[in-house]
């Protein structure tokens, strides 16, 4: 992981395309997929799911369904049809996260719900995770029907957390970590352990994906959570200081809080627990995480799950694969230099 | 079906209760199951989930699979998980329901919307939903997997085509019935499916009590749309006129715009599509149903579909299930008299 802070935003890109070179095919047959199911003879579904799908995310969850499969030696289909469960569901809790949040932005696009409205996203959404469900009764293993349905309680879990840590100033970094834990990283660990499980390698293999991805997750959303705080907001595609608007206690703020002065901690209570902002206080809360040092503090402790995810992979000798999945830690970190 | 007219609400009573006793230790466990799993380290979950949960809800879909399954026989225990995923499902739609109409009153009691606010009751019907499949999962048959994944696809489509024939006043017959079909009958013939997949009846079987729950189902949903017209606010436990006030096209209002005069039309179309609505207009509109006889119209429909549900027991034997069955039909068609 040395020298990561002086790789440029060209070798950023191709990390991730070392990943994306390894599922090219296969990806382009997900896609297809997802357009075929997201179908409905009521219009407004597919045109308010394609407006998601279609709006250039990156596919990440379904890519490591593909890439764990391809590491798994997996020689069959099947991985497909899980791959465009996984993005479903994903896009299924964007849909519901968007209305939650009241999000205006997503990926440099207007949300669905500030198109279409709120109802249309809440019910779309449950369209969508009906889909992932039956996409995963087609393909016929409850193991991943358990994997995922599992997954899916998780994540609602983690939203609900989510919600009632906002606004809370004590809330504290085990708090943030089960967060982020259940509403992100437990996605990543069932896409990556479904490689291992279709291919029908030893658990002691899907345990390994499944570590890799929920590190992998964790160190992805620390580099969310600290990018909408420090990032460009053309780069980021969607608005930058919403988690402060929305009082989402994030890491980047967990700590600063639990450093500040009585001023600051003054500062933070009518920010973002009494929710009363004025027009400088994202700046004035940038300036204290930097005083505090508490963005890189958080880029630290994604590093250190980054490097987690790659010691889960250990267990499988070298491949295309392996480097591939070893590239994509590289590439959520990279985003946060 | 004759002399339904004259039967009195104790009859009415009466009526569910065949059902009740039928199922009465089957529910008990079903109850207990629902507490059990709708557990979470988050509290939060729980609580809404239990308020709504225990808000005195009749369980009708719930104890369609478990009459179904004892209709067919069935001595096992897989119903009572089945029946809580049901409730489960139902449960989830309630919940995204309540946000998408911005109900207040559901079964005489704040809806969680109105307590918890909007974000929680999508979040912990995204969870409820999960822990259905959950459950199914537990459980172990693809086929009851597959049959409520799609259900569920269907009743999102359903929400979804509400939303949008709302306002509009050119809603035909088929579109109201194409919509209730999808968001209120599918999950009906689900549930009472399911009784004869665990029972592993004949195809016939299963075709029957589906059939059976679908029309249960419409019957249902159209005695529902027109007592939001038609009830006293106390007896129905929710807010009469809301249908009106949210301009939903539910087939009292259908059947009265296809025979309205050019003023009523008038009416219609401020109150219903421009939604500009005044203090005397719910009463304005019901007049106009009474006067056109549409109320008395949706009513007979209802009969109708309740007499197909009726037939569509024909293949089995006289039980005491059976006969509890029949009696549901007529519970439903009871409440619009």
């Amino acid at each position: 992981m040395l020298g990561l802070k002086d790789r440029s935003s060209t070798a950023s890109q191709a990390e991730l395309g070392s990943l994306m070179r390894l599922v090219d095919g296969d990806l382009a047959r997900v896609n297809a997929l997802i357009l075929e199911r997201m179908h409905s003879p009521v219009a407004l579904i597919p045109q308010l799911a394609g407006h998601i799908i279609a709006a250039g995310g990156k596919r990440l969850r379904p890519m490591l369904t593909l890439a764990a499969a391809k590491l798994c030696g997996y020689q069959g289909e099947r991985h497909l049809t899980l791959a465009a469960a996984v993005e479903f569901i994903h896009t299924a809790t964007l849909l519901h996260d968007d209305v939650v949040d009241a999000s205006d932005l997503r990926r440099g696009l207007a949300t669905a719900n500030a198109v279409w409205g709120n109802k249309p996203s809440v019910l779309v959404g449950d369209f969508l995770f009906s889909r992932a469900f039956q996409l995963m009764v087609a393909d016929g293993s409850l193991e991943v029907l358990a994997i995922l349905s599992q997954a899916s309680a998780v994540i609602a879990e983690g939203e609900v957390m989510q919600l009632i840590t906002a606004n809370d100033i004590e809330t504290t970094e085990e708090a943030y970590l089960d967060v982020i834990g259940a509403k992100t990283a437990a996605l990543f660990a069932a896409a990556s352990r479904i490689g291992a499980v279709v291919a029908d390698r030893p658990t002691a293999e899907a345990v390994a994906l499944e570590n890799y991805g929920r590190n992998l997750g964790m160190a992805f959303q620390l580099i969310d959570d600290m990018l909408d705080y420090s990032a460009h907001q053309a780069e980021l595609g969607k608005s930058v200081g919403d988690d402060f608007r929305d009082g989402k206690m994030t890491l980047p703020i967990v700590l600063a809080i639990r450093r500040s002065t009585e001023d600051e901690r003054q500062f933070w209570r009518r920010t973002m627990e009494e929710q009363i902002q004025e027009e400088d206080d994202l700046a004035t809360a940038i300036a204290l995480l930097r005083k505090h040092g508490t963005l890189a503090m958080t880029m630290e402790r994604a590093r250190l799950y980054g490097n987690t995810a790659i010691a889960a992979l250990e267990p499988f000798t070298d491949s295309e694969a392996r480097q591939a999945l070893i590239d994509v830690v590289d590439f959520c970190l990279q985003r946060g230099y």
